[in-house]
């Protein structure tokens, strides 16, 4: 029988302030079995760039990345919030390692076709090398993903970090028995936007299509969702959307096939 | 017999332009056997500082780190500097993967204490585990270590690059046969600085003392070159200084004990 996985994507405020990173790292830590975490960093990103006359562009939620942006969340991503993260789970026992798609190969990306727009320095993940990974895992090691990949040509890409979440759990999904657990901030999808208790309990194809259908469910829980559907198909055995300090409890969303 | 392992430490403007970046990565492809290479990344870092309005202080040549030094040296030592090389190696055809030594905990820092000057958030090396990145190396991994340490209690730590290639070059001793090759502007240590040419061929103690004694060696390279015996003393097995450009190559000076 496979091990267990926990696989945690975190975004936004969570890691970017001190005190509620420090909650993170003690709930994560006190996950049991395997675990990885992904995670964003965009908030910092978008200050750093202000600060250095960096104009932040977004398209459907995306970050349009040339080359001056793409240094930005180089050092944003890859430095300030993944070393930050690493650092404080070292505190915390677990023996952390960070990692951009090119540390290891592990995660190779095609820079995003220009079409209506030119998102830039931007990567559509083409392949993962889940072995070293697996491998780093069975002996204790927890990866700490950053939203970069590469294009294995000598270029650093951004990328969205529920998309390297999903990727990294498909792939892994291999060699452990895969949980993905997606944070927001709120308790779970929710089935009344005004009430944070309304959260859904579970999620199949067939009643996420009637709360699409309906409007309760819209905006960026779309394509977490879509992410999370194409993850159980190959292999991941739960996805779960939940509160960030809800991670080592069983509450949340649970999505399912 | 013990595999060969070549410790590279580059620093200063080589790998913070991208011409002369590619230059190193293609010289540093071509050594034969392990390898593992230690950055800097100074100039980056002030430029930086500058941009965000805060202010480099130097004293004897080290860093005064601040708490918002820290934030700067964290982003471009182990994300813009650390990446950019990774990314490169890896298009090189190297499997490589950067770390800080809050990264597998593989170099663990004192903060440095405060006698008459405060160093702020720098870090003097206590402890290596060397024996993660050794298993890495042997599986074909290529480390590239960023002038970052921490103190394993959540605290990175400002490191300097010749002390970290010291430091890994004495732990790594135990498992391989360890050259260690700091590279600097010149072809090798100068008997007269207004001749790039006068190449010292080999240096031993005694020698060291009297150019010393003579005003021929003097300023950064002292250090450096106690670092060098120092590491020879601790089972190292070769120590060569010499100019990026020659790496691959036999040239340079020797030190030896």
């Amino acid at each position: 029988m496979k091990e267990q996985l926990t696989i945690v994507k975190v975004g936004g405020k969570i890691v970017e302030e001190d005190l509620s990173l420090q909650q993170l790292l003690n709930d994560f830590s006190k996950i049991d079995g395997h675990k990885l975490l992904v995670h964003g960093g965009g908030r910092s990103a978008t200050a750093l760039a202000s600060k250095l006359g960096v104009e932040s562009r977004m398209v459907n939620g995306r970050r349009i990345t040339d080359e001056a942006m793409l240094e930005v969340v180089t050092m944003v991503y890859g430095g300030l919030v993944n070393k930050k993260i690493v650092a404080g789970l070292q505190a915390a026992g677990l023996n952390a390692l960070g990692l951009t798609g090119a540390d290891l190969n592990y995660m190779i990306s095609d820079k995003r076709p220009v079409k209506e727009i030119d998102y830039g320095y931007v990567g559509d993940v083409k392949q993962v090398n889940a072995a070293i990974l697996a491998d780093l895992i069975q002996r204790g090691v927890v990866p700490v993903l950053a939203p970069l990949t590469h294009d294995a040509a000598g270029h650093l890409l951004n990328t969205n970090a529920d998309t390297i979440a999903g990727e990294a759990a498909k792939a892994l999904a291999a060699f452990f028995e895969v949980t993905l657990v997606y944070c927001f901030e709120k308790k779970g999808v929710l089935s009344n936007e005004d009430d944070d208790e309304s959260v859904i309990p579970t999620l199949d194809p067939h009643s996420f299509s009637t709360y699409v259908a309906s409007g309760v469910i819209q905006g960026g829980m779309i394509p977490k969702l879509e992410n999370a559907f194409s993850a159980l198909h190959s292999g991941v055995s739960k996805v779960v959307i939940t509160r960030a300090d809800a991670i080592h409890t069983s509450g949340g969303t649970i999505v399912m096939l």
